[in-house]
């Protein structure tokens, strides 16, 4: 009954890197990679490889960059079993120049994370990516703000110009209904005719698993989910209720709940993800969690009345 | 686009009370009140009114009972803003005698919660209680336990037997995938002719939001909900996330927002619901969230890998 074609990926390192400038310890990286490789997960990706120009070393942490020697520390001594190394290239803040021959590097696969409007940057690394050697998948964020035809001729030109693998649904403010996952698959599909679709869904409105399933449903093979749903505000699908929900026998759900407890619950003393009302405001409001996030920090953070009346009372007309 | 059929039901402090043994404070309940009235909820449900043979009142608190003073204690002076009142009976913890004639009482609606293998003690309550008076719907808990023929003719019996407005599907192990839900549904449509169908789901999978939602597409038009999502263990499916997803312009968010952020959260200090690792695996593994209430107690909470082995282990071939 399970679908072979569904490849699980983990991106708990990476896009909770949102959360804390991509400061994680070493010994959190290498316990959630060493759980993910036990756990039969395809790929983990451990972080951003992006220019030093846009992000300086003394504010980032060394997952937002992911040199070489940096991913042979967090992978070394442990038995892959099969797990693929991902890292994300932004494509307005990361550059061709950064990425070795695929021969040379730790790295299997290079996923491009576009907004539509610079999707001729992620062309431009994608192909950097596939021509060096690697995988290669295309993410395009914000697809609630993405309106046709931009995002047909996006798809078109993807479908076209790439060697991508997969093109992913980046539900960047958690704002998708089921109903929205299913048309956009089905756009998707239409323009996609070598390249699976991919699917990254925020839980600002505890939809990210349900939506990921929604998704399979659709036939959408390439899965994002972080241990815990760790990630930026709200966070991500939890990893643990998808591979509690897939059933290719080759998925092991133990090691991840072995990873939560021990390496990645300690981590709320200091970040805290999940949901949260001002979050779910956002998601609804279809909005970036950024002011949500202040909103969060402040002394006020329970009043969501009136995080709610700042967010909309000024909708004038126009 | 809306539909009019749909009626909102809060349970906050009926399944609620499920965590703290219906040991509400009176200012908490007229908060919960207050809020539903203001946000054009159609029925609160404010407790049990089951029965002190059955439930000690000296371990119990007041909306385990829900006598009518206690209920007018809850109202008065609140404008109901055509917001009813409801309490639930258990169909093996009630009695007929303790329910008075409706226009003796402030309670407009009597739930009976049902297992299966109780439908006629439910169907007992329900007729008394449609025979005083009152609307009436019956929630047959535990729905993921309950294989054909025994569901199958309860619900003919349910059909013929009563005049319950609603007959709910109760998700009680939070165990449910959308695809459950939509067997389920078309099941109970194809038994309730004269019925609508309810929706009350838990959220140990995180499903509970997307699952009622999965419910409404399905053409269920009973759906419960509970503020911030309070209940038993990994609890409900918020309240605030339905009334951003329903578009009928009679329902206000404002009003939960606030008692969330003034009333309900305050209770975190004492009460521990939301989603936790725990919760999760009893979900995936359609099993009563008892055993994982107890492991967050203990010293081992943290250890999931142990609590899984637990339940799984001693499966043994028989």
């Amino acid at each position: 009954m399970f679908r072979p074609e569904i490849k699980v990926f983990d991106c708990t390192i990476r896009d909770g890197g949102l959360a804390n400038d991509s400061h994680f310890d070493l010994d959190t990286v290498r316990a959630v990679y060493a759980a993910c490789c036990a756990a039969g997960i395809d790929y983990v990706e451990l972080g951003y490889r992006n220019s030093r120009e846009m992000f300086d070393p003394a504010e980032f942490g060394p997952w937002r960059f992911c040199d070489e020697d940096q991913l042979r520390k967090a992978t070394d001594g442990i038995d892959p079993n099969n797990t693929k190394v991902a890292v994300m290239q932004d494509a307005h803040k990361a550059v061709a120049e950064d990425v070795l021959p695929c021969d040379e590097s730790v790295v299997d696969m290079i996923r491009v994370a576009t907004y539509v409007k610079d999707i001729d940057k992620a062309i431009h690394l994608a192909t950097n990516a596939t021509d060096k050697g690697y995988e290669c998948t295309i993410n395009i964020m914000a697809i609630s703000h993405t309106g046709s035809p931009l995002l047909d001729e996006g798809l078109q030109q993807l479908e076209e110009e790439t060697k991508a693998k997969a093109v992913y649904i980046v539900d960047s403010f958690g704002s998708l209904y089921s109903e929205d996952v299913h048309f956009l698959i089905e756009k998707f599909q239409m323009y996609l005719k070598t390249k699976e679709v991919g699917a990254h869904f925020h839980n600002n409105q505890q939809l990210a698993f349900a939506n990921t399933i929604e998704a399979v449903i659709r036939g959408a093979n390439y899965l994002d989910g972080t241990f815990n749903g760790l990630g930026r505000a709200a966070g991500n699908c939890p990893l643990e209720l998808l591979l509690g929900f897939l059933k290719n026998p080759k998925l092991r759900i133990e090691p991840v709940l072995d990873a939560i407890g021990k390496a990645i619950l300690p981590l709320k003393d200091e970040l805290d993800w999940g949901f949260h009302i001002p979050y779910m405001i956002t998601g609804i409001l279809d909005e970036h969690p950024r002011s949500a996030m202040a909103w969060m920090k402040g002394d006020d953070r329970n009043d969501f009345v009136k995080f709610y009346r700042e967010l909309t009372e000024d909708d004038g007309s126009d």
